[in-house]
Formats: C-alpha cells, structure tokens, sequence
C-alpha cells in the first residue's frame, strides 16, 4: 500500500492503537467520549491494565495492523514500535517523542532510522502532538483538547502543538474537522496532508499556520488543487522579522526580502495570507460553512447607528461594496420603521421594532431582496441580567429564517469579539451562517473570502498557478561574474533586447565607433571591474570621434588609478539611448530551500522614494508578468503618464520574459541576476547594464 | 454656580434623582446595588412608590437641588423639569428624551428653549444614554450595564449609547471610571467633560468614540491639558469614509481628504487613534493602570517557539525593541532551562519548567534584570478540564511577584483573545499589570502607549499643541479669484519668494523684458482664467527678444481662440527659474466646521505617483512645518539624495510659514490657496504659480 493510501487510512482510522503509559489510557478515553466508533486497543507490556483499560503486551499482539496510532514511549523505543507497526501493517503512526532531527546531528540520525523503520507506513511527527480527527472523533493526542464532532469544518495544520492545542480551547466555534500538529515533518508534511485532505468532501477550508515550507513545490501542488476545487488555503505565517534577517541580501533583495517570496508565492496560488490568530480563527469562519460568497456585495443592518458607522467605513477598507436601497425597498422601509430611521445600506433599522416579530420580518424581506452577494447582522448580546437576549434569539432566529427563505448567504458579527455568545453561534453556524467575532475582524474576514472567490478564476486562467516552481540545490559562495558583455550576449540569446554595439579593444573602438555612429557610449569591460562607473570606466553621449578619444584616454587615466593591477583591454561601445518613459529594474534572486524569484522594480530615482517592487516565482509565465507590472505603484508611468505615449507592455513583457527564461534555464547556476536599467518606451524596451553572477563550475 | 462647577457636582454627586417611571426605579435600584452611598430620590407625579422605592411627586419637593438628576420624561416634560431643577439649583441633568435637534427645524427650536431653561446648570444631552460614574457607584442609566465600582480607570466619551452599553457588557475587564454617552451635546459636550474629568487623578486616560467635533478649538484645549497631564486620549473616529464624500474638494484636497485633518489634530494632540472597538478597549486597558511605558522595550516570555515567533513578529511591525540577552543572563538561564531551549529575547522558557516554582522564579529573574521598558508574557489559560490553570495562575502570581521585586513594569497577553480569564485579568489588574487579550491587538495597544509616552515631550517642545485651532465661520460660494499677479504679491507681502518679475502690458513686454534679462517666462494674468496653460497662456524659457516677440503673438492668437471674450491686457513677466533638486505643493484647505488646514505635498511626476502629502491645521509653528516636511515619504529628495546638494531647509519653512501666516490673517474669508509647485533648491524656495480665492466682500 502507497504512503498516501497509508495516510487515508490515518485520517479515517476504523481503529486505534495507543502506545503508552497511564496518560495514553486517558487519551484514549477521550476518544471513547468524543463519539469514536472504531476499534480500540492500548498497548504497554508492564501492565494488564490501565485507568481501566485493557493494554496487550506488544504491536505483535494486536488483531490486525491499526489504521492509525499513536506512540507516546521515548525516542528510541519509538522507532523500534515504527518497525513493528510498518511489519504489522499499521496505517499511520504518530510519534510524540522530541529529540530527533531538531536536535543536531545525533538527532538526525536517529530521525533517518525512524523514517526507514517507517517504510510506506505514514509518519506523522515526531515531535508533534498529532491529530485531532473530529469527523471521526479519533483524537490521536497527547492531552486535554477543547473541540468536539462536527458534520463537516476547517482542517488545521500547525507547526506549533501549543498554536492547536490553544485553538482547540479559542472559545470561537470555530467548526474543525482536522487539527494537526505536524512537528519535524520527518515524513508526512503540511503538503502531504493538504493533498489528502483536499479529497475529504467535508473539508471546507484548510488553515495553515508555518513557521517556514521545507517543501515549496509539493505546497504549490496541493495549493493548486485546492484552487482548482475552490477550497481556500488561509495562512498565518510567522518569523517575518528573524528570516528575513537571516538571509544574504543581494542587490535586489533589499527591495524585495525574503517574506515578500512568500507573499508571492500566496498570491500566485489564492493563498489567503492573514496576521494573527484571530483573524485566522475568524477568517476560518466565514469560509467554514462550505458556502463562498460569489462577489463582495454586502446588504448590511445594525440596530444603531454607531454600528452602521463601523460597518460603513469596514466595507470601504476591505473593498466590500454596499449597493444603494431601490425605491420599492425604501418606501417598504420607511412604512416599517419610525420617522428618524436613516434607510440606507447599511441599515441602522433601529431598537423601535426590537422584539417586534412582524416588523423585523417585514424590514428583513425588504432588505433581503437585494442584489447584494450576501448580507450582514451585527448584533451584540448584552449580559443575561439585562433581560434582553431573548429579544436578540428571536432576530437571529428571523434573520436566519428570511436569509433562507430569500436564498442568501449571509452573516453575524458582533461589534464587541465577546458578545455573540456560543449558544448564539453554534445556531447560526447549524444554519449556514457564519458567526463570526467582532465587526472590524469579521468584516476583514468576510473581505478575505469574497475576493478569493472572485479572484479564483482569473488565478486559474492566468495559469502560474499550475506551474511548479523550480526548486533547485542549495549554493554557496561568491561564485564568479560574468562581465557585461558577456552577461548581455547570455541574456540577449534568450531574446532581451540591448543596444546596439560592439566589443573592442580601445585601440579599434574609433573604428567601432564609426560603424555603430554615434551619439555613443563607452565602459570598460572587465568581470574583474563590477563598479565600473565609481572607476571611471564609463562614459556617456558621446557625440564625435573627439569625445571618444578624450574618454578613451581619461578612462586609461582613471583605471589606471583605480585598478592599477586591471589591463585596459576591452571596451564595450553602444549606440546611446534617448530619455525613456520609464525606467525598471529587473532582476532574479535566489533564495536556497525556496527557488528563484524575479523581482520586478521601479527604478531611477523612484527606486529608493517608491520601494516598489514586485516578486514572482521562477517559472512564470507572461500573464503574470504583465500583472505584477500594473500591480507596481509606478505602474502608471507604463501607461501614458500625464499625457505621455504608454510603453511597449507586449515588448516589455518579452524582454522581462527572455530574463525568466534565462534564469530557469540556468537555476542550478545562478546565484545573482540584475538588469539595471531597462530602459522603456513606446517602442520597446532596451537593457543598459546587465550582471550575472554563476556559481563556480 | 459656574457651568463648569455644576458640571463637577454631575462627576461627583452627593445626591441622585431620577425623575420618570418604573424603569427609573429600577435605575435607582441598581445604583444602591452598584454602592452608591449618597442621597437618592425619584421623582413621580402619579405614585406614591415604585417597585417599592419612594416618589416625592415634583421636582419642588425635593430636599434640596440634587447634584445629578435622570429625567426620563417626554421632551416637553424634560424641557420643564429642566428650568425646575435650575430653579432648584440642582447641579447636573441627564435628558434621556430624544425628538430634539437630531429630528430637524422643530426639534432645534425645543433644543434652543432646553438650553435656555438650563442655564448655568449642567446639561448632558438631549437624546442620549447618561452617564455611568463607577468611582461613586451612580448609574445615571436607563438600562443594565456590566461594570462595577472601581478604585480608578478610564473615561469613556461616545457619541453612541449603544457603542456604550455593548462596551459596558464587553467582559474584556477594562476598569472603568466613567462612561458617558453624550447624545445631541446640546451644552456639555466632549471637549467639557474632557476638561473636568482630567481633574479626576482616578482618571487614567480617556476614550472617545466621535462621529465627528463640533468643537474643534475646545477639544485642541482638553487634548492639550491632557498632553500635559500625561493623561493618554485614545480615539475611535469612525464615518471615515461618509465624511470624505460629503466635502467639496478643492485642489489640494484630493491629496487631503477629510479625514486628513483628524490624523492632523490627533497627531498634533498627541491624541491616540485606533481603528475599531477591539483596539480602542485594549489600548484603554494598556493604559488603564495609569503607570506608562518610558519607552519601546521589552523582556519578553513565552513558553513556546510558536508564541515567541507572533511576538518577534508583533513587535516589529509596533516599533517595540527586544534588546538582547547579555552574557550573564544567557548564563543563569542555560542553567536552568533543558538543553533545547533557545535563549533569546522574545524568550520561550518552554513547558519542562512549567509549574516548578523555583525555575520559574530564577527564570524571572534573569529576564527581568533587564534595561527594557516593560516585561511581557504571554500565556494562554486552557479550559478548566485540562487541569492545567493553577499552573497558569502559579506563573502569573510568581510573574506578578517578580515584577515587583525589579520594579518592572509589566504586561500579559493571551495569544487568543479569550484564553485569559475574566479572574486572571482581574488578579493582573489588581498589580497595575495590564492583561491584553490577543497577542497581536496586545503588542498594537502596547506599542500606542509607549509611543505615546515616548512623544510627548518632543510635542509639548513642539509648541503647536498650544496653538488652538482657528475655527472660522462657515463660507459657501465660488467667491472670487484673485489673479496671479495679485495672489502673488498678497503672498510675498508674508515673506513668499517669488521670481523676479514685472507686470506690463502686452505692448510693453520687451522693454520690461529687457529689464528683467533672460531667460523669461511670459504668462497672461486674469483672474477670469484660472487654467491659464491649457488656453495657451503661458511660454516658458524665452531666451532672447525675438523669442518672446513670437510668444506674445502666439498667445494672442490662441487666447483669441480660447476665450474670445476676454481683452489681452496683462502679462507677467518673470525670469525662468533653473531646474530645481524638488518641487512642492502648498495649499490651505477650508473645511467649515473644522478650520484650515495647511497641506504641504510632493510636487510633479510625484504627486501622482506617490500621493505623498501632510496635513496641519493652522496656526502651527516651524517646528511642526519642519517635521512635516521631513516626514513626507520625498524627504529624501530635500535631504541631498543620491549625492545632490540639500535643498534650503530654513528657506523652505520660511517660505511655507508665509503662506500659513496668510492664511491665518485671512481665515474668515479664505476659501482656497494654493502654491503649485514651489520650487526648491540649494539656495532656497520660489514659488512659481499661486492661486488664492476669497469669499466675496
């Protein structure tokens, strides 16, 4: 059997086996009270049995080789059970223990005798603590954990087992299917586990929650198909700050850091990147019900105007529209509720109707009857001592009844995260409606899952998220540069354009110069010379022979002080270009463990006042290139600026397109990439300058 | 008895009356239950008692006048309870009734006789929820609400009596003093309460919920007292996006935008802004125990990589520093943390220390032996059936107990919101140790407060906070232009540099030409043509007599096409300014209501691309233009970029301060103005366009 057939078998175990002492016979206990139906079994050879528990002595005894099982004895008898439960047949294993591979060498070591006892057995952990499996109430877990079945809901992947195990007690009912806690990722990882997952049909959304991806290729396949499938993938990434410390920064790293591949990498996919625990528990939510809401058109009431105010200036940040009422809605409206009633969208419909069956039903069917994609209640339960939830049951109870009856999705938040108590969103989650904590969060949340879903489509045609991003070897050292003749003749095979010139000796660059005309410009080509300009070793417009032979020997002058030990032997002559519309920088960054990304910036003086840049992961594709250009904040100097001509796009594409190429032909080499400037106009786009830096054959 | 003084009487009451019904008496009820320790009366014409409290049956009756009244009545009652209770010399009355000046013209008029039978006594509303004073126990309320009498806390101002009820009930423990919802402001508004309230030395900061000022200059007073006091003010402004739409905007208003002037009075104030009713709750609570952070760092715990990585994280993007662990911390702790700890700051003590209560304490005390600011841990308490919370209330006490001992200041915050119990906080509390919910709202609130702490000074140095705001009369109309000409020559009667010029006929152009030298620039000068360029009424760069001779024709004949009807009379002549390191736009912006506002914003290409502007309210001061300028995101270009010279900082304020000092010498007229661009360089500012329209005579 196939490791992704072993993991199935983990994920909807018919039975389940704990190994371990006392603690292990309440774990299993828990199972029993959660609902599990399956079979049962602990095993530990010094007892009979445990808390109550019958234990057999060893793996070998057991009836048949369990679905899934849970090892809690210490890391060197972890590996000897692993072996026996690969021999016996067992499904999937999780291995509680720590000290392997996040340990040191020794560790290592240990962790690879774990993988090989492990065979095609699935391996969860080690150092993890596990699976908590609510559709099947198997919670393959160490301790107390808060959840509880669910008909269908969330899968969560962490790398942090505190991270599930708080979630688990978050007091958000948040409905969870599966919660993982996926430790050293010896085996099975977060990509693995996405791509069973996503074949559970009461999987409705998947929660991711990474320190890092030790497996970006395998992510970008199970994201893909999530995509495909329109399950959204939310992550909470962390260790912003320390990776983006960690990592060597080339010339356009420092526009573009490390954090910015991951963002990259989310966006090419419709991962829904979220900041913290609350807006990933919240945004969980809102897409948790399996029901998406197909645009970001919201119907909105509030019963004050305080909270219409809030709704008002949270939908315009989140970009969730709010269509205006219609006639027949607004006078339905004003025969329904009192005189000094605002009715607008939002809808502050007030505390005169409160309690008032007819009358909300009456203002929900006018307001219900929207174009809008979906609708919105916020309402706060105060305390019980104020008498008043009662009045707050019946509303939902109308509001869920009219969203059916109209057949519309919607949603609650509550101003205060507090006050929709768990009575109140457990009702509304049975009916469809996501519950949803704090109005600024909740329509934050909202936003996240309507843009996923209007923007799924146009994800999946653009195409980049099919492709898989390269992952090449690791590389260190300075590796060597190649000079800018060189680095331009590379580059122009591919198709980047560049000036027109030749390669001479100074002693030939009159001739040269007279065969290209001019105006002209002239560097001194040397991989042994990278900062040409500080040298001297370049010189612009210029217009006649006189003005070449005058730089040709102010330049001899100036190498000779500045690199006395460097031949002036080659010279690189090009035709000058005229004042572009636009200038980018265009440049590949490697990042080892992760892949290559193009870093697309503005440049000229905006690179420093703008810091706008754009990163896409190597392969792309053209779609996405000319997005991620109209996606900078300079975008607008591309497209007929103040009056100006537009540039060449469909060139620009291509000459950005030739350095992908370029770079994906060359990714187990290429250490460093810039092409700085490309100079653009309505004609085309031409490179200036290019540097490539190679690893060391 | 001064408004001010009954309005003192009103915070601190000796006696209460309710004047009204039933609900009054259950209003009463609740102030003896909250332990209130005054006199208390109820008022009622019609019954001897209610739910079994006493009614005297008028305001006559009463013993003496009450220092604080609740009338409940109906607006025509209310109106004459209120001259009553004035009569009577009762201290402060809460009306409850609504149908005043929210409803219209006939409202206003009831609003202007309650005012008036007011007098000098205090007045808070019409149309609002009253007053919660939890320092003296007295629920001026008509409704439940959910604190509890403390010893100090915060003051809450809103303008929504359900944002304060929900508030009340919101069971986040932030210790409230007073809670005021302050309806239509009909007398005693934000700014009044505000200034007595700061008297309160149980105040420890306030919190105001506004749809808007209708006080400009009084709120810049309070909020400057409060600046003073160190008394932090944290405002959720919400209808952002509505109060935008309503204006009229005039040029340099697209880059402002309304809302644009609140960041300027808050960020001249000092005052806090936050986003929403999470933010605004625990911002209050960070400094709701009235001792500040002296500055940005933090000690931090955890204990997990998990948490400890949100807190890297959170504290970056908050400007909060983790100063790292020196040598003998590092030491103390190796010994006694497992081998796999990782000993940095954030710190993850991890769980192997977990309820040893003398690890714990050598723990704290390495990491609180520290020069940061304040400590932080984060904890999350699991639910009651884990067993695992006297372990979390073992370590809060051991972290209290440490704090202490190194005269630290401390906070803790949950990961999840609502995995830090109500006891828990109310424990933390009770040690001046704030307890945030939510790591990631926890380490925002903390970072406002330190910043907060941190500014103040360099504010008060400042100076502007003293400034109180003009508030000009309301102005409507187009009003009048002033042409070029005289818009600059008003402008540079304040110090505004200009080019050197001279006004002349077309006829004598040449001789003033000749005059002047060139290069020039020759432009038309009407007040009836404001788009003067686009009617070809500008030439730029002529370089000698000839050149300008063609101008003139040229411009004849355009304008002719262009504006037939207007006589070709007047033209400027000015030298052409060389091409400068940077250009600016300065404006002044009206809004009515509120007052001018001074906008300072990147000039050319920029002002598109980077909608790079700052806003300050007049009067302001040098310093504050200083600062403006050097915190607009084209700082750099004014600062010597990439190897250029300096622009003339000194003339740059100089030339700036002109246009303020003009706008304020003629606020009640000003309807626009605007210098585009001022042009910059080395040896100072000239501003080469001016536009200026005024109100008509």
């Amino acid at each position: 059997m196939s490791q992704r057939d072993n993991l199935k078998r983990l994920l909807a175990p018919r039975h389940l086996a704990f190994i371990g002492g006392r603690s292990m016979a309440r774990a299993l206990k828990r199972c029993v009270e959660g609902g599990y139906q399956g079979q049962l079994w602990l095993v530990n050879p010094q007892h009979a049995e445990l808390e109550g528990v019958p234990c057999v002595a060893s793996v070998a005894e057991l009836p048949c080789g369990p679905d899934a099982v849970f090892i809690a004895t210490n890391k060197e008898l972890t590996v000897q059970a692993v072996a026996e439960l690969a021999a016996k047949g067992a499904g999937g294993a999780i291995c509680y223990a720590s000290g392997f591979a996040e340990t040191g060498a020794e560790g290592q070591a240990l962790q690879a005798r774990l993988l090989a006892a492990a065979g095609d057995m699935a391996l969860l952990g080690p150092n993890c603590y596990g699976l908590l499996d609510y559709l099947h109430g198997a919670a393959l877990w160490p301790v107390a954990h808060g959840g509880k079945v669910v008909e269908q809901g969330v899968a969560v992947l962490t790398q942090s087992g505190n991270f599930a195990y708080n979630l688990s007690m978050s007091d958000r009912s948040l409905p969870v299917a599966y919660m993982a806690s996926v430790g050293n990722q010896a085996q099975i990882g977060v990509a693995e586990l996405m791509d069973v997952l996503l074949d559970e049909p009461r999987v409705t959304a998947i929660g991711l929650h990474l320190e890092g991806l030790n497996n970006v290729p395998g992510f970008a396949r199970a994201a893909h198909k999530a995509l495909q499938k329109g399950i959204p993938i939310i992550a909470l990434k962390t260790g912003v700050s320390q990776i983006g410390a960690e990592l060597a920064l080339s010339h356009t790293s420092s526009l573009a850091g490390s954090d910015a591949l991951y963002d990259a990498l989310f966006e090419r996919l419709g991962v829904i990147r979220v900041s913290g625990p609350v807006s990933f528990v919240e945004t969980l939510k809102a897409a948790a019900c399996g029901q998406l809401p197909a645009g970001p058109s919201l119907a909105a009431l509030a019963c004050s105007g305080g909270d219409a105010g809030l709704i008002a200036d949270y939908a315009e940040r989140n970009g969730l529209s709010l269509p205006k009422l219609d006639d027949s809605q607004r006078s339905e409206l004003a025969a329904v509720l009192p005189g000094y009633a605002n009715i607008v969208n939002p809808l502050d419909f007030t505390t005169a109707i409160w309690g008032d069956r007819d009358a909300l039903d009456s203002m929900l069917d006018s307001v219900l009857r929207s174009p809008a994609d979906a609708a919105l209640l916020v309402l706060d339960y105060p305390d019980q001592a104020s008498g008043e939830r009662p009045q707050c049951d019946l509303l939902l109870e109308l509001y869920c009844a009219a969203l059916a009856r109209h057949g519309k999705l919607g949603f609650v938040a509550s101003a205060f995260p507090e006050l929709l108590p768990a009575s109140a969103r457990e009702r509304l989650h049975a009916h469809g409606v996501a519950a949803l904590q704090g109005v600024e969060d909740g329509l934050a949340a909202w936003g996240r899952v309507a843009h996923y879903q209007q923007r799924r489509a146009a994800l999946l045609a653009r195409g980049e998220s099919a492709l898989l991003p390269i992952c090449p070897q690791a590389l260190t050292g300075q590796g060597r540069l190649l000079d800018e003749w060189q680095a331009k003749q590379a580059l122009s095979a591919f198709g980047l354009p560049l000036p027109q010139g030749l390669l001479s000796t100074p002693g030939q660059a009159l001739q040269a110069a007279q065969a290209l005309g001019y105006p002209l410009v002239l560097k001194v080509v040397s991989s042994a010379l990278p900062h040409k300009t500080e040298a001297g070793g370049v010189a612009l417009n210029l217009g006649d022979d006189q003005a070449l032979q005058a730089a040709l020997e102010d330049m001899r002058a100036s190498l000779a002080r500045h690199a006395p030990e460097l031949p002036f032997e080659q010279v690189l002559l090009e035709r000058m270009a005229p004042p572009p519309l636009a200038e980018l920088i265009v440049g590949v960054k490697r990042e080892n463990g992760f892949g290559l990304a193009l870093v697309l910036g503005a440049g000229g003086i905006l690179v420093e006042l703008l810091k706008d840049s754009r990163s896409l992961l190597l392969p792309t594709n053209n779609a996405a290139i000319r997005e991620a250009l109209l996606s900078l904040r300079s975008a607008p100097l591309l497209q007929g600026f103040r009056g100006r001509p537009a540039v060449d796009l469909d060139a620009l594409v291509q000459a950005i397109r030739a350095v992908a190429d370029y770079a994906g032909e060359h990714a187990e080499q290429l250490l460093e990439l810039d092409v700085n400037p490309l100079l653009l106009d309505a004609q085309g786009a031409v490179a200036v300058d290019a540097l490539i830096r190679l690893a060391q054959d």
